[in-house]
């Protein structure tokens, strides 16, 4: 349920005389933008980026005002050869304070490893659809709960904040559709395991408005709204739409990538993350708050792009920069 | 006020039992695409795209299903030289049975042009701000008026279908912000001289859902909503989220362009069209009718596409076709 105190006032933003409840009426006043990019972005780049162009990118990230960055992710470097710098770029970043930095772990050594630089806030992961987590991490759905249940123990157990992911929640590459009681399902076993945040994924970019609709009223059943996190990707164009149909359930957490960073946008099927900057200028332009401001973030977004050589996808930094990168 | 026969029933799309009413219960349960990739789109093209080719496009059109194609304009070539072969584009273009075939028209002088040639549906135009106006049109609104008037009246005369514009209605490329007030002013004129269907367009493409129940709700509280379409750009990616807002009013005609035509995505400044694939995406998902398939939509974007030899930005294209075209 959203949080009452939080509702944008309804005549900040329109005025119905048909005597409708408008959607806008529980927009929050306030969210918060969980930046993926240094790690779901990067670890779909065709390009390994240097471990020095990581560290300066992620430290300008802080400057931005991002509050919450999802530096890297703690996997067998064999799966995700583009992250095999976890550790380095965990101990060399600057860490900001109140600037939350986690990474990915998949396991209970994946944790050690993560524990030992210092992080502080982890994620676990796992998909909605057997088919895709099977490829994505080796294990049928049940094999994997408790591997998962470990970890969020010894996670806990260390004091870190806990995130989990249900990837392929809205679609599964090889399954399709995905049912909205087999989404439920997953995340009720995570948050039974005691995670702080569950983070919903829209991993290949299928859903619309309806279907946010249908899955987050369903979850919303079951667990706090402030405990709710989305993660769209915007393959085929949805991705703000859908933030906006997840603000009428007051939904305040959004993972977003600066650049629209994640998988080539040019490539069949790409998947690239919707971009931090068009996510901005969204809550900007509705009245949310956000603490980081679009040119910051612009700026933010630029440094990486110049290292990678091409021009993101991100409408907002397309807008301000034009087509060319410096390079 | 949305016409109560035609929505989509709550529980096609969520259950809600926090006792909000959702937007998605005013949801239409069809819509109209208005394609202006045409005119629009080729009118923004650096490069003047030859009549065989507009011809054979257009024909693709009307295969495709699409109901309502912007044909072109008969403004003084001087000012639109892509546009200037708009009399031979209108003779030879096969026109299907049930397919409105449209065409922009200036003043009497166009008029009689595009009368002269069996055009039977025409659009005025016009923008919100006075400085946009002056610069496109070389008059002042209150100059404009008398002429748009005139227009309306012989058009009417001539048993045309009359859709008037109303250009910058969510902000202007000179002034900046433009007031509701300016815009329902310009709108309650264009009612008045007999117009069939108001277009409001965002032309710069700054609004964002806010903006949108802002000017929607406003106009609708002077027009019935089935005369009422929407134009949006995609310059910062607002355009699919700003439909989404339009639909929470019932509002059932959109303006867009295949592939995104309109102005190059990767300029600064761009003004493309929304996509008129990604809008059947939107629609299809939310369980809204539009009569056109995705595929066949693509399929025609793929020819322009083809011919001008560069990737156009439309996600649905993208994702299907990949980053090349076969030029």
């Amino acid at each position: 349920m959203p949080d009452l105190s939080k509702m944008v006032r309804e005549s900040e933003i329109r005025r119905n005389e048909q005597g409708e409840v408008s959607s806008v009426n529980v927009w929050p006043r306030k969210v918060q933008i969980v930046e993926v990019g240094p790690r779901d972005g990067l670890q779909n780049e065709a390009e390994v980026v240097p471990t020095d162009v990581k560290v300066a990118w992620i430290d300008r990230l802080s400057e931005a005002g991002l509050q919450r960055i999802e530096v890297t992710s703690f996997v067998n470097p064999r799966w995700i050869p583009a992250l095999a710098d976890a550790d380095e770029v965990m101990r060399r970043i600057r860490r900001a304070d109140g600037i939350q930095y986690s990474a990915l772990v998949p396991n209970v050594k994946g944790l050690e490893r993560a524990v030992a630089v210092g992080v502080n806030a982890v994620a676990v992961f796992m998909s909605a659809s057997e088919t895709h987590n099977r490829k994505n991490i080796n294990k049928s759905i049940a094999e994997t709960y408790p591997v998962l249940e470990e970890t969020v123990r010894e996670a806990k157990a260390a004091g870190c904040f806990v995130r989990g992911y249900v990837s392929t929640a809205f679609g599964c590459p090889f399954e399709g559709a995905v049912p909205v009681a087999r989404v439920r399902e997953v995340a009720l076993h995570l948050l039974e395991m005691g995670i702080d945040e569950l983070s919903v994924g829209d991993t290949i970019g299928v859903a619309t408005p309806a279907d946010v609709h249908r899955v987050v009223d369903v979850l919303l059943k079951d667990m706090p709204v402030r405990r709710l996190a989305l993660h769209f990707h915007d393959t085929y164009g949805m991705a703000i739409a859908n933030i906006c149909a997840a603000l009428e359930h007051g939904v305040q957490i959004y993972d977003a990538s600066l650049g629209g960073l994640g998988g080539c946008p040019y490539a069949p099927g790409a998947t690239g993350n919707v971009a931090t900057e068009d996510v901005l200028y969204l809550m900007r332009g509705c009245g949310i708050e956000t603490g980081v401001s679009i040119e910051a973030a612009v700026e933010a977004a630029g440094f990486i792009e110049d290292h990678l050589g091409r021009p993101l996808p991100a409408h907002n930094l397309r807008a301000r920069r034009g087509a060319c990168t410096t390079t």
